[in-house]
């Protein structure tokens, strides 16, 4: 395609193309964060989120800041593992913030595991190149 | 002040300005939800969301559209009552949308009703002149 003649349509298609790239970054992080939880590795797992992010768990009150973050997480370590996330809907607000929803499941530790699925809204910010989570919140299906 | 002598910091104050105005204009928006939801009028309730809005409640899988949002409010009316939202933080996402960080009450409806509280993380988009709900999803604290 030329796109000398065909200014506004090459204009026109940044956000789409900026979105899948955002969809492809994200969907790496993810996947990341959800190997380091499941490995107990949860100082990367705080690693994703922003100095200044906000947890929102069911069950408990807000978690805010990174250090409080990780001890959240090893602290849900004890109970649950074989974290997976997916990707549903990454949007871009802003140059700088995405909105993504996805879904996740998991697993009860125990002698009885148990399989739970739910699903979540994160706000990723950018952080010079990095993207990292600022804000998190998430519920069970049922 | 004169602006003049200081433009810089003329320009630096822009976004809290901004935010301050987002923050009052999403606090009035949320008393006309919870007004509109405890009075019955679902129609009102649904008119704060943008048509193809997301709604991730908790004990249920995604509904998605103003219809559908619509439908699930009119349920959830029939089980629970005096809903009370606070804004907590707004935060702007470029120049079209923000994310509040807030908190809620509401009661369980029948003879012994019960108090219950979360919080919840909402997307706003700016649609014309008008903030609606793009995204939204909630989690009781207990």
């Amino acid at each position: 395609m030329n796109i000398r003649l065909f200014p506004m349509l090459a204009i026109s298609l940044i956000p789409s193309v900026a979105a899948a790239q955002d969809l492809t970054t994200i969907q790496n992080l993810n996947q990341k964060f959800s190997q380091a939880f499941n490995a107990g590795d949860f100082s990367t797992v705080a690693g994703h989120y922003a100095d200044n992010a906000i947890l929102l768990p069911p069950g408990s009150d807000i978690v805010k800041g990174r250090a409080s973050i990780e001890k959240f997480w090893a602290a849900a370590g004890d109970q649950v593992s074989d974290l997976k996330l997916d990707a549903v809907d990454v949007k871009p607000l802003g140059a700088n913030a995405a909105r993504e929803v996805g879904t996740f499941s998991l697993k009860s530790k125990g002698p009885q595991p148990q399989a739970m699925d739910g699903k979540y809204v994160v706000i990723w910010e950018k952080a010079g190149s990095d993207w990292k989570l600022a804000t998190d919140i998430w519920n069970m299906n049922k």
